[in-house]
């Protein structure tokens, strides 16, 4: 790569953008529910580097991500097991191979929205660039076999629009849940590459609440019936979903605003029109969870492969 | 205690109720995020002894608090470690001691409430009766010296209304979050008894938000200012408003419609009239968490010697 290439990729690079003037005037940011800070820790030395973040609510499942990962861009380091990075807090975990963080978000959106916030800081003072983000998770799907990975095309709320309502001081504001359309088709693409699991691009769901909220007849209150059920799960599908989970609006409201290129992939663990509880074996189950993780490890592969080539 | 006695007793017990005809039905009730089952666990002889629930986001420290709550009460096994219960998954962790369980439920209203329906429904299957549950959390506090006490009186909205939302089924039903007012003094009466810090009682308002959704101005994004945020934290101030967290407003309305006797009880780990960052040093606010352990632990031991000496 000459000089001239190298000026124009630089001017081309996008940054992790925050919107809020205050945080100039922090002498120190504490990151509190990752246990970091801008004093306390090199945040540019431990993060700069970063290109891909996939993000699961469960931290055991994050963790298996990054070892997997490790695997596959052989950078496993036989000597070590991989620390956890926020080890002081047991509210989110975190960990880093290479280009790839991987970190946990619980479940929910005010659980995803508040790592969210401290992520998207922390990428910011690490001066990272060209970061793709991609949310790996587990779904209930609707008319799709158990085990379909869905790639999101747009994520809409409880009464199938896509918008996100942000409460501010006491009063909603809508935001916009666009993801990034090229890098579903990429997955997409991944998916008929690998050739191992069926993938769909389709509309996903995000409620508020996993019982009531997605209509299950299993809860500890259910008011209506298998019919009414039915009839709001057939309403959702003819809106275009193709399944239902309770993080992805957020996730695209506020990668949005801060410029990160992102992706929902989950994989559907029942068929929500046959059922509501997960009777599937753990092993099944399993298998399951782990092919977000394949899809998305195939296209980092790819990207940094590419990358590497290009270099 | 006479046979006619006992049956006074039984008469007047109270039990957790659940309001779905849809359970009767099922062969087996998967508690899939606790990995337990009705199949594949005794749940009346694991926890039918149940009568105080103590729930925290922290599942630190609500393995702290079942510690603290086994020395208290004499009831330390010296040989072992107390097991968590839900080992089979990492969404939440349960430990107990006696009649006493302690389960975690992360952060958010949509993480409490999975945790809620199913926990109503073990307790339900369990055939446990007369349960008291205590919320032990931190928040926010406005107005008050950081390490305060808030014992909630109510739970409010964004807006300072004691109402929670819930959508069913694509469409909106609101909920009272009334809590149990005699409980709120009883705990107040043991803070005065073991005067060790300060306590009150006070609404508390419940956000989905941690960051832009209580006026922070330290978020990724904030697009108001310092003096709007202090005419907000002013107006939930005068509306009665000492704290804010993000857990109450759910809590407070599942619990009344399952008849379980609920309060609040969070620590204020700063004065958000003062700032946003959680900047006190680890061990002051290791302090702070603790205070609501102490005082729910008085409570509980009070009870139970007061029904030793009954009995």
């Amino acid at each position: 790569m000459n000089p001239k290439d190298n000026k124009q990729t630089a001017s081309h690079s996008s940054p992790v953008c925050v919107h809020n003037p205050h945080l100039d005037s922090l002498k120190d940011d504490i990151l509190y529910h990752f246990s970091l800070g801008t004093n306390t820790h090199n945040l540019p030395a431990m993060f700069g580097d970063v290109k891909f973040v996939c993000v699961g609510g469960s931290p055991w499942r994050m963790k298996s991500f990054i070892e997997y990962i490790a695997a596959e861009l052989c950078m496993e380091d036989p000597k070590s097991e991989y620390p956890n990075i926020c080890a002081g807090t047991d509210r989110y975990a975190m960990y880093k191979v290479g280009p790839v963080l991987s970190v946990s978000h619980g479940m929910g959106i005010p659980s995803i929205a508040i790592m969210l916030h401290e992520l998207i800081k922390l990428l910011h003072h690490a001066h990272c660039t060209d970061v793709t983000i991609i949310r790996i998770g587990t779904s209930g799907g609707i008319g799709l076999e158990p085990g379909t990975v869905v790639v999101t095309k747009q994520s809409v709320d409880a009464t199938f629009l896509p918008k996100f309502e942000q409460v501010i001081l006491g009063k909603t504001v809508v935001r916009n849940t666009d993801l990034d359309q090229s890098l579903a088709l990429e997955l997409l693409q991944c998916s008929n590459e690998l050739n191992q699991f069926e993938t769909v691009l389709g509309n996903t769901m995000c409620t508020l609440d996993f019982y009531e909220g997605q209509g299950r007849l299993d809860g500890a209150f259910c008011s209506y019936t298998e019919k009414d059920k039915q009839e709001y799960l057939n309403k959702a599908n003819q809106a275009g979903v193709c399944n239902i989970e309770m993080e992805s609006s957020v996730f695209a409201a506020m990668c949005k605003l801060s410029g990160l290129r992102a992706a929902v992939v989950c994989v559907t663990l029942l068929d929500r029109l046959k059922g509501d509880q997960l009777s599937s074996s753990h092993e099944v189950l399993h298998n399951y969870q782990q092919r977000p993780q394949i899809l998305v490890g195939h296209y980092i592969k790819k990207h940094l492969n590419a990358n590497a080539v290009r270099s």
